[in-house]
C-alpha cells in the first residue's frame, strides 16, 4: 500500500480537469465512484464489505483520501483491493487535480471500478468535482433523518445514496420514510439504498446497482 | 427566533478581529462557547439538556449556524434560551466576523453564557478562530474511536472533548480508553466528557465544569 501527500491543484478550471478525467475513464472503460459522507458514516466498512462480495467478478481500486492515518486503506486492501492512501495536506476534499494524482500513483490499468473515498465531510467535497463517473453519498443512520435539510447540496450532487448501519435502527429515532421524501424533493432521480454491511440487509441491491453501472460505463 | 443570513467575512485578519471578540465578551462578563462537532453528532440535543439544567442559574443564548433550516433554533428556543439561526451562504465553517454579526442580531446583554453551535464539520470550523473564550468538540460513540488520528487538528484546538449518545456504546465498537489515549496524545491538557443526553450518565460533571468556565470568565 502507497501513500501519496497531495495539496490543492493550481489550475484555471476544476471542472475541464474533471472532465478530462471523465473522458479518459471512460475510453479505459473504468467507472470511478466518489464516496462522499460525513466523518464515521461507515464508509470504510462499506467499502470492506462491496470488496469481498465482488472481487472475483470485478477488478477493483480504492483511494482512501484523508488529512492524516493510514487506516483506511490498509482495511480496504485487506479486503482484496487495490489501494492507496491520499493525504489531502489539511486539505478538506479532493479536487479533480489531486484525484489525478492519485489515480497516477495507484494506477488504474485493468480496474474496472475504482472508488474515491472522499474526506469526511458533508459540505466541502460537493463543491468540488473530482471527475468522478457515478457520485455516492453515505448516510448513516445515527446522524439522523434530517441532513438534506442541513446539507441540501451534497444530497442534490449525489447519483445514489446509501443509508448505512440499518442494523442500529431501533436505537435512533430516524424516520426512514421522512428521510426519503426529504432527499427526493432536493433530487427526484436520486437511487436509494438502505443497507447493513454489518448484517448484509440490502447489500444485494446496492451491488446489482453498481455492477451495472460498471456495464453501462463500459457500453 | 430570529433568522440572520451571513456570508464571509472581508477583513484583514480574523485572528485580529476574534481577539477582539474575546476582549469584549470578557468586558462583559458573558463566556462565548465555541461548540464544533461532526454532523449528527447530537450537539443540539446536548445543548437542550444543558439549557433545561442550567436555566434557573444562568441566562444562556444559543446562535445556530447552519448552511439552512432553523430545525435547530427552534430547539434550543423550546428548551429556554435566547437564540438566533444564522444561515452560512454554503459557508462551511463561521468565522470571527460572522460570529459578531450573529451576536449582534440575537443580542448578548446580560447573558452569562452565549453557545455558538457551529457548522457540522470536523475540518474547516477548526481553523478558524471564532472569538470563542472556550472551544469545546464533541465526538458521538456511533462516530468510532479512529477520529482522533484521522482530523488532529480540532482535537488540538479544543479545550474540552465530549463524547456523546454514551447510551448506544454496547451497539457500536468503540474503545473509549484507547480513543482517550489518542486524544490526550494530541492535546494532553483537554479535559474530558463522555455524557449521555438522553439518560443524564456525566451530564453533571460536564455541567459543573462549564459553570466554573462562567465564573472564572467573570473574574
Amino acid at each position: 500500500m502507497k501513500t501519496i501527500e497531495l495539496n490543492a491543484s493550481v489550475t484555471a478550471s476544476n471542472d475541464a480537469d474533471a472532465d478530462s478525467i471523465r473522458i479518459e475513464m471512460k475510453k479505459k472503460g473504468t467507472l470511478l465512484v466518489n464516496l462522499m459522507s460525513s466523518p464515521g458514516s461507515g464508509k470504510t466498512t462499506l467499502l470492506s464489505r462491496i470488496i469481498k462480495d465482488l472481487k472475483d467478478e470485478k477488478k477493483i481500486g480504492v483511494m482512501e483520501a484523508d488529512i492524516a492515518s493510514d487506516v483506511d486503506a490498509q482495511r480496504v486492501e485487506d479486503a482484496g483491493a487495490k489501494s492507496i492512501q491520499a493525504h489531502t495536506d489539511g486539505m478538506c476534499h479532493m479536487d479533480a487535480g489531486m484525484t489525478r494524482r492519485a489515480m497516477e500513483a495507484m494506477g488504474t490499468d485493468n480496474l474496472d471500478l475504482v472508488f474515491l473515498e472522499n474526506v469526511g465531510n458533508l459540505i466541502c467535497p460537493a463543491e468540488f468535482d473530482t471527475g468522478a463517473g457515478k457520485n455516492i453519498m453515505i448516510l448513516s443512520i445515527p446522524e439522523g433523518d434530517d441532513k438534506p435539510l442541513k446539507y441540501p447540496l451534497m444530497f442534490e450532487k449525489s447519483d445514489a445514496l446509501v443509508i448505512t448501519k440499518m442494523d442500529t435502527k431501533d436505537y435512533f429515532d430516524f424516520d426512514l420514510d421522512k428521510c426519503i421524501e426529504r432527499v427526493k424533493r432536493l433530487n427526484k432521480d436520486i437511487e436509494i439504498f438502505p443497507v447493513s454491511a454489518k448484517s448484509g440487509e440490502g447489500m444485494d441491491d446496492l451491488e446489482d446497482w453498481l455492477l451495472s453501472q460498471v456495464a453501462l460505463w463500459k457500453e
